[in-house]
């Protein structure tokens, strides 16, 4: 624990979500209180990125006003990347690094709050003999961080295609006798059901929808799934499915494959909705209809969950106690206590643990016939979706805010 | 005008959309205000069909709770249909308007509130003997209809496509430099570009999303549309399109044909979004997601327009207010009577004015270039989305009404 002034360093990297910028609220919010002991805030321009070509952000130039409307802002205020840190232990790896720290020594940067590449950073300073302390912040809305019990842009994302499946299914079912029979709504989730699971929030009796989850987690059975779905339409009238962009055959591969790689050499999905749809004409003959939410889910801001906004402002909150406080290598962390009434509570983990660990959707989430939640999911669910929050309206839409991003000026030589 | 209590019967055919209960709403609270001339609000099940078979919900059996809350949920309460009356020159035809009288007959029906049958049904009466009170109530997210200023349902889903833009272009500029550059947002709209334009509201500033409208309205020029796309992808960094999905080439064949035709001999469209996606990719070589947001987007009750909900109920309420006051063969209208501030009332028009007239968006709306909105689309569009009307929530999801929807005892012979 250093009791110097120094500076901090906030990168925003990853998939952004609908609240990731309430935990930047949280992050430089907390950061002013404390001036004393944090000097400025500098963002990295597109995440880690930012600290790599030396784009700093100076966050210290945005009035509290500014900051204090990040909370009801979507995106990344100061934008965000996909960029994969090279290994450490990579020859080239050390270079990336090596110009990190230059970075930081050149701007006195001794915290860094990240998400996604904090660990990594962790590991430099003692090798590089620059000492950082680096705290992780979870934020994805795929929800499968390790030692957290939910990731904070998760809620949000849950509560979106909550309500979806609930709005969507109304209209379904008021046009089912002479038109669509089956509606079929993609969201995300590569390797997890934890999206998927959400939608299943929107029954409430046996015939409401959803009718059918597809989940990642199991190997699509085709028979079954038409099975199912001519059941649904002449039992219910129509039949709503809620499709996971990661559902997979038996042998692994994904329904539907855009082709293509990101960054991280991950597939590009998309596409399992109308893949479905064009399987439930042919075989079955019913009129369809699907819709593909895409960034529309995690960019819903205008239907973020309470408990997800105050939970992301918490962490980002958090982080920076936890840095104060002399705590090293680890990551803000909500820890749940009960589920009804939902009692939560901040901890920490340390980031070795949360690295390259894929929290997977429990088995007991998932109904035995592998098409819908179960009450433990439902328990688990619930909480993170609760309550409203909504942002400031101008002219009947929602006024989100934007930042000047007044940047630093440049100390070190470019980094080819 | 007949001073004898008779019942009414209320039909909700067609396509619905977020606030169409909400006109149900405003027909029902009045006709229970007049009870003295009114009795029994009958409501077709799946619309007129519930007419044709002798399907009628008695809508007295519900609470005046029950109907209070069809203000805040989505869809149609009592079902809709896609289904077409044959013409009363057809010689099959005018046995379903025999049939029609038969039933409105049986269950002393004298007046009749509809959005898509209003008309052929009010020139049954002198011809078959059985006068009916004919009242057209306005709704379709197209908002196509001619002789009213707009439709209710359109409002709220040029909010819901407003607030999507403008929420999607944050995400897909927070993560451009290493992710997605053109992102596509297919919206509704088969013959006109009323929604696309909508999605023009989220722009405020000059590089702002959406950079791009595709309209029906302009036939696709392939080459401009790419050139635009690059340009706007080397000076903003990315490019957020709204894509009608009624877009048309020259010769008029749509971008996206999904095969097959509805009820009525429209082509069933879609993809027009993943179609231009990958004319993106192939010709540009950019990183490309979309989203179709389908039946989310007339749904979308959560963010209904506030202005939109209140003329959906007035129509409906002075739909009752026009068949008391004795007018037959008209439709409840709204009028303009100035931009800004914003000032409406209610009017009526003949529905022979309306039958069959396909109100086009004027051309002054679609800027020079063909790819954005003007100062005159805007000063429209832009009352219509005002003001947010958030329904009830319970356990973090809309807490949507659902009706008994009690049957009437038949007294006629099927219709076969």
């Amino acid at each position: 624990m250093s009791s110097a002034r120094r500076n901090a360093f906030y990168a925003q990297s990853g998939g952004v979500t609908a609240v990731i910028n309430a935990t930047a609220c949280g992050v430089i919010e907390t950061a002013r209180l404390h001036s004393d002991r944090i000097g400025t805030v500098f963002a990295g321009r597109n995440g880690i990125l930012g600290a790599l070509r030396e784009d700093l952000i100076d966050t210290g130039a945005e009035t509290d006003e500014a900051i204090a409307r990040l909370r009801t802002t979507p995106g990344g205020a100061f934008g965000s990347c996909r960029y994969k840190l090279k290994s450490l232990d990579e020859a080239d790896g050390e270079r990336e690094y090596r110009r990190l720290i230059d970075v930081f020594r050149a701007h006195d940067i001794g915290y860094f709050d990240s998400q996604d590449t904090a660990h990594k950073v962790s590991l430099l300073g003692e090798r590089l003999g620059y000492p950082v302390v680096c705290i992780g912040i979870p934020k994805t809305v795929d929800n499968d961080l390790a030692m957290t019990d939910t990731c904070p842009g998760f809620g949000s994302v849950a509560k979106y295609v909550g309500v979806s499946v609930r709005e969507a299914a109304l209209d379904v079912a008021s046009m089912c006798d002479t038109s669509t029979k089956v509606f079929i709504l993609e969201v995300m989730g590569r390797h997890a059901g934890w999206i998927a699971a959400a939608g299943g929030l929107a029954k409430r009796h046996r015939d409401d929808a959803p009718h059918l989850i597809v989940f990642p987690e199991v190997p699509f059975d085709e028979v079954d799934f038409l099975a199912r779905t001519k059941r649904t339409v002449e039992r219910v009238g129509y039949c709503v499915v809620v499709a996971s962009e990661g559902a997979r055959h038996a042998d692994g591969r994904f329904l539907a494959d855009a082709g293509g790689t990101d960054a991280f050499g991950h597939a590009q999905l998309g596409g399992v909705a109308p893949m479905l749809a064009q399987l439930v004409r042919g075989r079955l003959g019913y009129k369809f209809h699907w819709a593909l939410a895409d960034y529309l889910q995690r960019a819903a801001r205008h239907i973020a969950s309470a408990t997800d906004v105050e939970q992301a402002y918490a962490v980002g909150r958090h982080a920076v106690e936890l840095a104060l406080a002399g705590r090293n290598a680890v990551m803000a962390t909500i820890v749940r206590n009960s589920d009804e009434p939902y009692r939560w509570q901040l901890g920490d983990a340390p980031l070795e643990r949360v690295a390259n660990v894929e929290r997977k959707m429990p088995k007991a989430f998932i109904s035995r016939d592998g098409f819908s939640i179960t009450k433990a999911a439902r328990r688990y669910l619930e909480p993170l979706v609760a309550g409203e929050d909504y942002p400031p309206y101008v002219d009947g839409l929602p006024d989100y805010a934007s930042l000047a991003n007044h940047p630093v000026a440049r100390r070190l030589e470019r980094f080819p």
